[in-house]
């Protein structure tokens, strides 16, 4: 009977990493071996560095970090489709240079237009409308548009391997929060079913939006920003939406420096983790130039602070996941 | 058998009720009724007005509505008191007449000095420190500091009637939140131990902070606002923590009007509830008159709404929990 017991405990441990890999499109390595690491002991009661799990906050990016972000932010896509169909209602709508280039489809010509005619394409089509039609909006592009170069709904361009991270840490304990550059009413609509992520956990970049109670009562979006989601703001906002500092931060640009350094400067164990684009045959590789995700200081400082990498030509064994 | 187990069946469908009251400090009457007949409506799968426990969004203001606000807003106190701190430790600190009569604990004097006084008193006490010294502040006035009038700690004058409904609505599936006129850094410290609501669900009003990354990084508060989440903009601070439309507020004054007419305005069931400060004897009677949680509009326009009125003295058989 002992030895019956003995027995079939050995097999359970022999056969349980196997079984239970959290991560199983994370190659072996140093990065997912850290992070089962890092995970692993503040889940331990028996661990100095145990982590009651109210305060198990884990934070990530979500342009180049959960899913992809080239050629260009996928809400500005959105954006272009947006008045492109304003432009199809009505063609006097289009009245500068910045709003006939976008309705052309044209991103030579709008970026011509400089980061004026940028913001002009993002006014048109995240304000002067409800909150509620935003989202509408949002969700019927989601439903139809494809992305120019993949041919896949823009929300099937996840990353798997940060899709498994996300599900491991709320396995865990973790309570797991985007804090984007990008819009928080925009990424709301998709966060639930792509992240299984909801409203309240989601912080990002907003624009004003005023109560207006004649009539139906309704939140209309206005064009000026309320707040910008980005570098030194997202520290801000993690307080802001969250009031705790998070022990785990992934980013993949400059942009999440300071939320991996607001991260990693508290006084418990914590982990901080870049996404870094190394991969041009499934991806794109990209880092220290270009126009998004630029990654400069996180490279040069990276390894010296105790960051990870999660290389994605080296540690990712899938990217997307599998299209259905 | 058959009978025997007809027989224990009758026997907990009687005794459920009393066993299993969810607010035993509510008096029978409308509006307990009308409470626990929302909450077994929504939650009942095969009812028509069931809601997913995702959109079980209850939203509540703090003062005057889940602790006391009389004869001021306690965070003025806290205010007051952290003057006259910085009075003892450099007397030259008090450099105008407000800060002078604060330290001096002369309300009637700090109140002549009009809204700029108030608002000096308060940007001293809440701004130039960083978030954790902040709340490492209020951490120690809740400690020490006693009511003026009742000498009890502030933090025990909590309604115990409102305490057993935030539990209530949590053991139905309901996320409680606070959104409050209040500072949400001031909430915060107490928030968890009070009210079991995690910092992530305390809304509030607040002040510009910044991130400051030279030497050890932190956020440092600056004197200027950044949101008052007061009347309408209480329904654009839930829309931006929330992302959802609640479908429960309870609130006692005016300020808390936008957010149940936007709570009670959505397509689905929904509850308003105003606390009636009726009850001069236990605790303070008011309404349309005053300085604090004035309400006028709610009265006015209530009923019409459908909103229900916890009336203190008519509807609380105890206000306060019992002193420890």
């Amino acid at each position: 009977m002992l030895k019956s017991i003995h027995f079939s405990g050995v097999l359970l441990m022999a056969a349980s990493p196997l079984l239970a890999d959290p991560l199983p499109s994370w190659n072996a390595g140093e990065t997912k071996s850290a992070i089962i690491s890092f995970v692993e002991t503040v889940t331990d009661p028996a661990s100095g560095d145990y982590v009651t799990p109210a305060d198990r906050i884990a934070v990530f990016d979500n342009d180049g970090t959960l899913w992809a972000e080239q050629p260009a932010y996928f809400q500005l896509f959105f954006a272009i489709d947006q008045v492109a169909k304003m432009g199809e209602a009505d063609p006097a709508a289009l009245s500068s240079d910045a709003l006939k280039a976008a309705a052309a489809r044209d991103i030579e010509a709008l970026l011509a237009t400089g980061k004026d005619g940028l913001l002009e394409v993002l006014a048109a089509a995240h304000s002067g409308m409800s909150v509620a039609d935003f989202k509408a909006n949002v969700a019927e592009w989601l439903d139809t548009a494809t992305h120019p170069t993949t041919g896949r709904p823009y929300d099937s361009m996840l990353y798997q391997p940060m899709l498994e991270l996300l599900r491991y840490l709320r396995d865990e304990g973790f309570a797991t929060y985007i804090v984007s550059g990008g819009g928080i009413d925009f990424i709301r609509v998709f966060s639930e079913d792509a992240y299984n992520i909801p409203t309240s956990q989601v912080v990002g970049s907003s624009l004003v939006s005023e109560y207006v109670a004649e009539g139906t009562p309704m939140l209309m979006k206005q064009p000026d920003l309320f707040f910008n989601d980005d570098k030194a703001g997202k520290p801000v906002a993690i307080n802001h939406h969250i009031g705790k500092r998070p022990i785990f931060a992934g980013g993949n640009s400059d942009g999440d420096f300071q939320m991996l350094e607001w991260t990693t400067s508290g006084e418990g164990p914590s982990f901080g983790l870049y996404v870094h684009h190394t991969d041009g045959e499934r991806e794109w590789a990209y880092d220290r130039e270009g126009h998004i995700g630029v990654l400069n200081r996180g490279l040069d400082e990276g390894d010296a602070r105790g960051w990870y990498f999660a290389d994605m030509a080296r540690d990712w064994a899938v990217i997307f996941p599998a299209e259905e």
